[in-house]
Parts: structure tokens; sequence; C-alpha cells
């Protein structure tokens, strides 16, 4: 029996708006799509959010026996829309402000992401796709949706129908917005307009020719419509219809509700079962935006130089503080959240730590309740991320093990009084929660200039033996390090240095 | 006055056979493009010395002042030949052999050669195209060179018309080959072989639907040719001619000597202005190969798990270690050579700490001797490296420049003995060419561990101290470790622990 049949998981459908039994189409195999990142600037601090959720995600699955296909894009063409929100393409706009070609402005941030997702630990996903690396299907896609009515052409620009696809099907389903209510939110077109309506949205782009990014099409030169991609690389890596889709809230609409509509009027069969949609990071109470100064860069959190940070947080302690949290519920990040966050991570690495030099001693007088509560709590660590992945509430089953664990340590409890199994179960979920479900590791960061420290205090406690004719001391000093490959040396003027081997 | 005006750089050019001075088409602009790995499999050695060589020819050029726009390709389809050298389609086979999907392939080893690279200090290229997000420009390219006749179809295929080719522009230039002796040394055709002549090779080729890689085209669905997709991004990014094209020796033929074709063909231009070649790595005198079980993955160098191999190296130690020879010879890998290698290394980065920590004391009296050869020792490192990026010989020159840095902390010499400038180019200069140029960092791969070593070893220590009641020693130990962030904790049994906060 699988993990995931003994600890069936439900999902909170963005699309039903309810809680939902999990029912992959196909499994054990789970289909699984996330909005990955437009690479033309550094990751910020929301983003990382959503990777991160995400992350998990991938991992619980994949931890509880699913094998997950999991595609996270790369959009590197096509994202027609600035930070001010203005129509302009956000790759071309900062290769001009670079003086960079687009694709080295792809490569450069494309790069820096993936050192973000290194250092926080966010796994790679099976298949990284890129707009750039499916121009050819995304054509052939628009072909389809003009084939089947539900797009028009103006001036080598193809627009989606909403009126045209409304007669036959629903949109605004995802982001719970009725198609009137849409209309009147939206300005009047200009004369300039070559839209029919003002909510048709472009799926592909007429651009001119001094526009560096555009490929060949069979209505001219263009680029892709962003909404797009996602269809196009949903649809060739994990089908028509999938099981998981993710984003950012902020992308239900209109990107998602494009997407929906864009696979239903290309195939007619929605392309989701279950949209998990994570939420925002507040900063101090307040959203976070460039213009108020409050938008963090990940790298800025562990050098500690952004003005609202009072010290350095390490990258482990930052994805402690956002697994605190239910994916769903808005996080408020601050000095204090993010200090306290920095103590439960490190106690539980300790607690880590500690397990993982127990041995069973072999079985002495059974203390039942202890047993009972010991596997209640492995239990309770997937009960609770079965429960629509809830992070916050797995961490405090982990916090409930850690004191177990503190207990066996301080001699309050004896390993020898739970049973053989329970100890087994209780260690390997401990750890496998912490290490593969959460993805916690221990912070290496500033292991060397901690070891140099170190290293220089033992060789002004060599220096005093010395003097106090402690030979005993200063000679084991020296002979140890240098069996562990620290090689002390006088220096001319009474100093000592040292090499590592 | 650009470093590279000062040093002028020549190149032994694969296409003339001889050294050239480098005289860039636009400067201080520089194109250049080397052929990345096909991500089927793990990169081994022989790989990686070409990858470390012209990251090192990337880094030298950026050094001396020239604008680079480095374009290294990921191969990601259409690579036709697998490791038998049979046709078939490498990462397509190794998706049915992984049961992956071929993306997955793809992402799986893309991702460890960036993690390679990373843990080798090889810089990300400035654009790293991949052959799928380029489809649409291969198929335009196939079009122009049928256009201009170079080209013919067959059964939905198009091959290089080699024959046609040679009636006008030459073949084999760079290999040194002639279309005589290309034509016997091939096989006979068989019956089924749609070229018109063996030599000609596939610039599309037709896949059946159970092919999973395969692309809508004019000619019905299929693949791009292998060689194809360096022509088109070499093009698409650094222009229809541009500087340097390095790649290792095995690809001359036929992979460049195809690209200068395509090229030709399409554009009637020579494509590249300096071809450069990395010589093959051997194994103890012998040649590389798997089935000889002395091919080596760069994992296998630092778990030391290879059976040929006596221990461990550090990946600095063989990045040194593939620096000590000429780009352009065969490199001979052994126990030896490496353990050598890591001696050299070590001292190099010694020395390179030794300097860091020297201030100039201000101008004392002048040893003229010794001032005039430090300088000549600078623009030695120049020379060497401006001549054919000899990486060997300015090797030599860094170790001369070893041995007057450990002069002046022994106190041979006298730091207040040379002029302040000597002392600043000197010191810029050592610390450049080891850091920027070589890419040799600290190797901290092991710092954890020896960190936990030494912190075990104080706390045998300071319990020693206890015991002969030296408090003032124990206290010591206790409070400078706290103060750097280590908390001795009590075990129940007597057993000291520790935290890092």
């Amino acid at each position: 029996m699988e993990l995931y049949e003994k600890y069936p998981l439900s999902i909170s459908n963005s699309l039903s708006g309810k809680k939902e039994k999990f029912e992959p189409l196909n499994p054990p195999f789970v289909g699984m799509y996330s909005c990955g990142p437009t690479v033309y600037n550094e990751v910020h601090l929301g983003n990382l959010r959503t990777f991160t959720v995400f992350d998990v995600v991938f991992r619980y699955l994949t931890h509880v026996g699913y094998n997950v296909r999991y595609a996270r894009n790369i959009t590197d063409a096509g994202h027609l829309t600035n930070d001010a929100g203005e129509g302009v393409d956000r790759i071309e706009e900062r290769a001009r402000l670079e003086q960079l070609e687009p694709m080295e402005i792809v490569q450069k941030y494309t790069f820096s992401f993936h050192e973000v997702c290194r250092i926080f630990n966010i796994l790679p996903p099976t298949i990284e796709p890129t707009a750039t690396g499916h121009i050819v299907e995304q054509i052939e896609m628009v072909k389809k949706i003009i084939e089947n009515g539900y797009a028009y052409e103006v001036n080598g620009s193809i627009y989606f129908d909403v009126n045209k696809f409304t007669e036959k099907y629903k949109y605004g389903e995802l982001s719970g917005r009725n198609i009137e209510e849409l209309m009147e939110g939206t300005r009047a077109l200009d004369r300039q307009d070559e839209k029919r309506n003002p909510i048709d949205f472009a799926i592909w782009k007429a651009v001119s020719p001094n526009h560096i990014q555009r490929w060949p099409s069979p209505w001219g030169e263009g680029i892709p419509g962003w909404h797009l991609e996602c269809s196009v690389m949903g649809t060739k890596y994990l089908g028509k219809q999938f099981d998981i889709h993710g984003g950012g809230m902020d992308l239900k609409f209109p990107h998602h509700e494009c997407e929906i509509a864009q696979s239903v009027g290309a195939y007619g069969i929605t392309p989701v079962r279950y949209w998990m949609h994570s939420n925002m990071l507040t900063v101090n109470g307040e959203k976070m935006s460039k213009s108020k100064g409050n938008s963090f860069l990940p790298r800025e959190l562990f050098n500690g130089t952004h003005p609202l940070l009072t010290k350095a947080y390490s990258p482990m302690a930052v994805r402690f503080f956002m697994l605190q949290s239910h994916y769903s519920s808005t996080l408020d990040f601050s000095n204090e959240a993010l200090s306290a966050a920095e103590k439960g991570y490190r106690k539980l690495m300790n607690a880590l730590d500690t397990l993982n030099e127990f041995k069973y001693p072999g079985k002495g007088k059974l203390n039942e309740n202890l047993n009972t509560e010991l596997n209640k709590l492995v239990a309770a660590c997937y009960q609770t991320m079965s429960d629509d992945f809830n992070t916050a509430k797995t961490l405090a089953v982990l916090f409930e093990m850690t004191s177990r664990i503190n207990d066996f340590k301080s001699g309050n409890h004896s390993l020898d009084s739970i049973e053989e199994t329970t100890y087994n179960a209780f260690k390997s979920t401990f750890i496998g929660f912490i290490q593969e479900v959460m993805g916690l590791q221990e912070d290496n960061v500033q292991d060397s200039d901690l070891l140099d420290g170190i290293i220089q205090m033992l060789i002004g406690i060599r220096k005093k033996a010395r003097e106090d004719k402690n030979f005993a001391l200063s000679d084991k000093i020296r002979d140890d390090l240098k069996a562990m490959g620290v090689q002390l040396k006088d220096g001319k003027d009474g100093t000592i240095d040292y090499e590592i081997e």
C-alpha cells in the first residue's frame, strides 16, 4: 500500500473554491505544472515564496509515492507587460536598458534564478521548458484556435475572441468574474486598438523589424502572446488534461483564465483538474512593491543589506519562515518573524542531529502511552500534509516530535521503552519530513569564516601554553591539527600562520 | 590603452594551421562560440577539459578588455549518432532507456552539467542557446540552403549536397581532407540509403510518428540535423561571420566542417575567422573510452570512487592540472600527475593568501634588480597568455611570482625595496591571473568536516583543562566559542555536545 493510499490527499481547488479529494487521472503518475519566472530581472521574495510552495508540493507528492512529472517554465519571450502594467516586452525593454541581446538577459537571469533555487534548496523540476523553445508548438496552437473560430487576425496579430468563446464555453470561472463585470471594468477601446473587444487578448503579436526577438509565422513576423506558452507546454508535456496547475494568486487573472480559454478553444477540454494558488507576501503588514522600497531580493536577506533588515538571515531560516504558514494565507515578513523562524529552524536541526546519533538499544520495559503517542505523531505528519499541504500544522507536529527527542536525550524517557518499529518509523518520518518534504538542510554558508576564527583561537591557546611552558598542550594542538590537515607555520615576527592541505 | 592593445593576442588558427595575430571584426567586441554538451548523459573528464579550455579563453579575452559575447550551446535534440557511432538519436535512445520524456532527460543532464560547471568554476557563457529553442531558425536556414541549390529532399529528409557545393566552394579545408579521400574512406551506399553521395549529410531528418521529439516543417515532421544548430545559433547571436569558434578536436570533422559548409551554402561567407581546437585527454597514456574502463566522470574524481584512483582529488586541483598543459597538447591523466597538481595548486593558493595580507609599507631603499624583475614577471603573465593562451607557461610565471612572495614573507627581501607602482601591479596581476583568468578559488568542500573535527578537539582540550583545574583555559574556550556562535552543551553522561547558532 502506497503512502498516498494510506493518507489520501485533499487539495483546495481554486476552480471549484472547495477542498477536494485528490484523484489523479492516471495514478501513480501525476502531471503538475507551475508558472516559473520571467527572466528579465532578479526574482524577489514574493516569487520565491511561490516557488517554495510548489517545491514542497512536488516534494510531498513524490514522498508519498506518486511518480510526478513536474514542469515549471522559464518565460524568455513574449511577456508583454512591464512592472508598471504597460504593454511593453519585459525582456526586450531590459535588453535595451542593459545594452545586451535579449538572450543575454535571459541567460543572466536564468542563471541567477537557478542560483537562488540552489541556495534555497528548491529542487529542479523534471522539465523546465522555455517559451523560445516552443515557438513552433505555439504557432500550431494558434492555428488550431483560429480553425475552431475562437481567434481572429488583425494586421498580423492574432487575438482570442472572448465573446465568441462565451457562446459555447464559460470564461472567468477560475477567477470568479463574469463577462459583464469584466467588460465594465475595462477602459473603452482606443481608435487604434485592433481588438474587437477590450477583453480579447493577443495569442500572437506582430512586431516591427526593430524588435530584436521575433519569429516568422503564417501571419508575418511576431512573438507569441504571454499566456500561450503555458497552455502549449502544459499540453505538450502533460497532456490535454493534467492534474495540478500552480502559480501565484496574482496570476489567476488574466493569465490562468486565459490559459483555460486557450486550451478549451483549441481542444474543447478544460486543461487542469486542480488549480492551486499561493498567497502573497506582505512586509510589515504592507503589500510588497518596488515603489514602497519594501521589495526584497533573496540575496539581500542573507547579506543583510536591505535597509529594512536589522541583520542577515540564512536561506534556510527564510525557507523555514515561509513554511510556517499555509500557502493559501498571506505571509507577513518582519524582523521579529524572521528571528523567531531562525530559532525554530535551529531547534529542528539540532533535534535532527541528536536523532541521527541515537541507536535503538533493544527493547526494555514498554511505555505504552509513549509508544502510542509517537505513532500518532508519525501519522499526524502525514495527515497534516495530506490536508492541503498544511506545512504550518506539520511543522507544529515536528516540534512535538522535537520535544520527545529532547526527552530521550535528557533521560526523561528511555529509548528502550518504545517498540523498535515505533523507533524506526519515528526516526525515518522525522528525518524524511525535514529533509525530503520540507527541504531543510544545514546552513553552511559561514563555515569557512567560523573555521578561520576557531583555528586562530587555537593558535592563541597554543601560544599561551608555550608561554606557560605547557608543552604537552602546545604540542598536542600542533600535532592534532596536523593530523587533520592543518599545518601551523611560524612567521618571521613570531606570528603563527596556518595552511589547510 | 587597453590591455589587449598592450599585449596583442595570437591564436593558432586550425583553419590556416598557423599562429595568427588576433584581429576581431569589431573591437572591442568579440563574438565567440563553443560547442557545448549533448545532454543525454553525464559529461566526462574529456568534455570537461574542453569546457575548461574555452572558459579560460573567455576569461582572458574579458580580462584584457574585450567585450565578449560568448555563446555555448546545449544540444537537446537532433544528435543522431550514439556512442557506438550508430545513427540513432542520442536523447531519444536515452529517454527510452530511462523511461522518461526526452525533455526530462534534457533537464536532468543539463542540471548535472551546470552543477559540474559550478563546482569547477566554469563561468556561464553569455548566451546558452538550445537546439529545441531554434527549430524555427533551423527550418529557415534549411530553406535558404535549398534555395541556393546546395540541398535536396528525399522522403521528407533534406541532405546537404557536398558535390554540388564543391563546384563553387571548398569542402574539407578545416580538417585538411580532400573530397576524393573522403569518398574513398566512406562505405558504399546501401540500396536503402537516400543520399546521392555517401559524404552528403542530413540537415533535416524525417522521423516516424513514434519518435517522441519531432516538429512540423515544410517537408513533414522531422528533427534538425545535428550540425545545423551550431550554424544557426552562431549566425543568430554572433552574425554571419564572427571571431572565434572553439570545440574539442574530435568535432573538427565532420561537425565543424559541416558547419562551415552550411553557413557558406546559406550565406556565401565563411562563418568563423579563428577556429580553435582543444586536444584530447589520455589516461595513463591511453585514449579515454568507456569500453576500456578508463573514462572518468568529474564526480568520481572528488569522491575518489573510480578504481583507477588512489585517492580523491578536489575540483580545483583537477582544474589546475588541466591548465598545466597547453590546450593544443594531449594531456595525460594519472595519479602521479594529479597529486603533483594538488601540491602546485596549494602552493599558489597559499601564496595568494600571503600576498593578500601584505601591505605596502612605504618606500625604502630601492632594490633596482628586484623591482625590474617583478615588472618583467607582470608582463610575462600577459605575454605568455597572449601567446595562444599558453596557460602552462603562465603558470610557470605565477610560480616564479610565488617564490618572490615567499621571499618577502621570509624576510629575504623587504617590501619597501620596490616601488609602490611595482607592488600594486605585481599584486593585482597575481591575484587577477589566479582568480579571474585561471579561475582558481579556494576548495571549501571539506570545511564542515574539518570544522567538526577541530571543535571536537577543543572540547577535548577543555575537558583536560577542567581535570587539571585550569579553569582559566576551560572558561576561555567556552566563552570564545560562544562569542563565535558555537554553544557547548553538557550531555547527560558527561559528554559535551555543541550547537552552531
